[in-house]
C-alpha cells in the first residue's frame, strides 16, 4: 500500500512533537488525563499568512508565534500550559523545508514552555497558509484571572514594553527603520509572560494583542469601570523611543504586544512586584481604574487629555 | 469607544452558542472543569472552502459538517462529546448572512449532540473560508477505542452505508445524477455515529473519512494485521447501488463517509449487534482481520481478488 504524502509528512515533522496521549498522531483523537484537582483553561487562535504573519517570514518563527500567541492568552489567566492541538492548511506547492522549519520552531518552544502536541490535522488550501492552534492549560479551581474582576482604585499595570510589535510590523513593511533589529524581532517572536504568578494578586487581566488602548477598553467594559492612564508612563523600549513621538499613537493602539495588562488592588501591588521580580518579568504601573463610564482616558504628563485617531486593531 | 465589527459579529452570532465556561466569549480563554474520573478525548479538524466543502454550500451545512466531522472522530473512540473551540477565517466581504447561517447550523447540532462552544477566534483571510474546530469529549479511563487493538480473527464491521459521501461529491461536481438527493445530502451533512457503545465490544476502531480501503489499511498498520473484505458485503445505499458498478471503486476508496469501521472479536459480535440495535445504528460485517502483512485484500463474491486503481484520498 502506498503511504500518501500527507502521512509521511506528519510522520517526519510532527510526530517528534507528540505527547504520550497523542498516540503517535496515528489515531483519530488524542487522550489526556486531566491533572487532578485543577480547572482547565483553553484558548484557540488562528493565524493566516498575509494577515498575522508575512508569507516570507521564516517558518520556525511562524510556528513559534502560533504557539506563543496562545501561550500569552493562558499566561494572562495565570494558567500553566500543558498541551495543544493544531491544524495546518498549506498550498500544495509548500516546500518540505517550510514544514521542517515550522516544526523546528515548535520543538524549540515546546522545550521552553513545557508543552507538547496532542493532535490535529493537515490539509491543503488553494489560499494562503492558514494555521489554528488550541492550547490547554490549568489553574487551581476558581483562580483563573478574568477580564471582569477589576475594582475601583485598582492600579493598571503592564509587563515589558508596549508598541514594539506594531512598530516591528511597520519595519517589516519598510515604513520605519530598525537599526538594532529589536522591533522586527518583537513583531516576529512574541515573548509570552508565562510564569508570572497572578492568582491572589491581579483582580483582572488579559494579554495585549489588539493594542493597549483597545484591550484596556475591554477590561473597562467587562469590569464596568473607567481607566485612566498617563501616556508618559507607558513603558517603551529604547528602539520604540528612538522612532520618535510621531509613532507614540502606534505604540498605544497597535497590536501584537503580547504583554500582560493587569488590574491590581493597592494592597497587592507589593505582591505583584515581588512575583514579577521572582519571574524576571518587568512590570510598570501606568494608571488606575475608577468608577465611571467604561472608557479609556489617556493623559499627557501635564494632565491634558490625549485624543487618538484610532482605538485599536480589529480584523474586520 | 467604537466597538469594532469583529466583536459585534461574535456577539450576535457566536455568543448564543457559548458554554458557561466560555465567559461569554469575552475573555482570552475559557474554563472547563473536567468531568470527574474520566479521561479526555480530543480531536481537531480543519475545513477549507474549495477543498472540504464548496464555496456556495449553504453555510448552515458548513457549520454542521465542521462539527460533525469532529463528532465522528470522537464517536469512533467511544467518547461522549462535551465542548469545542473553533477558529473562523473569512474573506472581508463575507456577508453577515453567511455567519448567521453558519451559527444557526452549529446551534442546531449543539442541541442534537449536547455540545457547546467554549471559545475561539475570528479573523479575516485573503483566501477562502478556513475553519478549524477542536472537540473535547471523555471516556471512562483506559476505555478509548484505538486503531491499534485489532486481533487475529476479529470481524470487520462498518456502520451505515459506504460511498455516499464520495458519490455526493461527484453529484455536486455534475458528474453523477442523484434523483433522490440522498447522495448530495450525505456529502454535505455527515451523520456521526455518536452514541454507539464501543467500550468492551470493539477491539479497534476509527471513522471512515479518507475512504474505506485506505482507512482499513490504517487499522492494519496500527494493529499489524491483514484485512480481508468482500466487496459485495460492503453496505451501499439504494442511491449508490443505482449509480451502477462503475462507481463501486469510488464507494470503496472515496472519502467523506463518516461511518465507523470497527474490529470486533467473534465473542463480542452479539454485543455489537445489541448495542447497534439500542442506538438505532445499522452495522454490517464485511470481512475479517488475520495474521499477515499489513494490507487490505478485497475479494469479489466468488473469491477473486479485486484490484483497485487508487487506495484512498490524501490531501497532499
Amino acid at each position: 500500500m502506498i503511504i500518501p504524502a500527507e502521512f509521511s509528512l506528519i510522520a517526519r515533522h510532527f510526530r517528534p512533537l507528540a505527547a504520550a496521549g497523542a498516540l503517535d498522531l496515528k489515531d483519530d483523537a488524542a487522550l489526556l488525563t486531566p491533572p487532578a484537582e485543577r480547572e482547565l483553561v483553553l484558548t484557540a487562535d488562528a493565524m493566516v499568512a498575509g494577515v498575522h504573519f508575512l508569507p516570507d517570514d521564516p517558518p520556525d518563527l511562524v510556528g513559534r508565534k502560533l504557539l506563543r500567541v496562545n501561550l500569552s492568552d493562558l499566561a494572562a489567566k495565570g494558567a500553566v500550559p500543558l498541551a495543544y492541538l493544531m491544524t495546518v492548511s498549506t498550498p500544495r506547492d509548500t516546500p518540505e523545508a517550510w514544514f521542517a522549519g515550522f516544526a523546528a520552531g515548535l520543538a524549540a518552544d515546546q522545550a521552553t514552555y513545557g508543552v507538547s502536541l496532542l493532535g490535529g490535522d493537515t490539509t491543503s488550501t488553494p489560499g494562503p497558509v492558514s494555521l489554528s492552534l488550541t492550547l490547554i492549560g490549568h489553574v487551581a479551581p476558581d483562580t483563573a484571572i478574568r477580564r471582569s474582576g477589576a475594582r475601583d482604585d485598582d492600579g493598571i499595570f503592564v509587563t515589558g514594553t508596549i508598541g514594539d510589535g506594531a512598530l516591528g510590523l511597520a519595519v517589516a513593511r519598510g515604513r520605519l527603520s530598525d537599526p538594532s533589529g529589536h522591533l522586527l524581532d518583537r513583531y516576529r517572536l512574541p515573548q509570552p509572560r508565562v510564569g508570572l504568578t497572578l492568582a491572589g494578586i491581579a483582580s483582572a487581566g488579559m494579554d495585549v494583542s489588539d493594542g493597549l488602548v483597545q484591550d484596556l477598553g475591554h477590561i473597562c467594559q467587562a469590569s464596568d469601570l473607567a481607566a485612566e492612564i498617563t501616556a508618559d508612563l507607558v513603558p517603551l523600549s529604547d528602539a520604540a523611543r528612538a522612532a520618535g513621538p510621531a509613532w507614540l499613537e502606534t505604540c498605544l493602539t497597535g497590536g501584537d504586544d503580547y504583554e500582560l495588562l493587569l488590574a491590581v488592588p493597592p494592597n497587592r501591588e507589593a505582591a505583584l512586584y515581588h512575583a514579577a521580580s521572582t519571574a524576571g518579568i518587568p512590570v510598570t504601573r501606568i494608571g488606575r481604574f475608577h468608577s465611571g463610564p467604561a472608557e479609556v482616558i489617556i493623559r499627557t504628563a501635564n494632565g491634558e487629555p490625549l485624543a487618538l485617531n484610532r482605538g485599536g486593531w480589529s480584523h474586520f
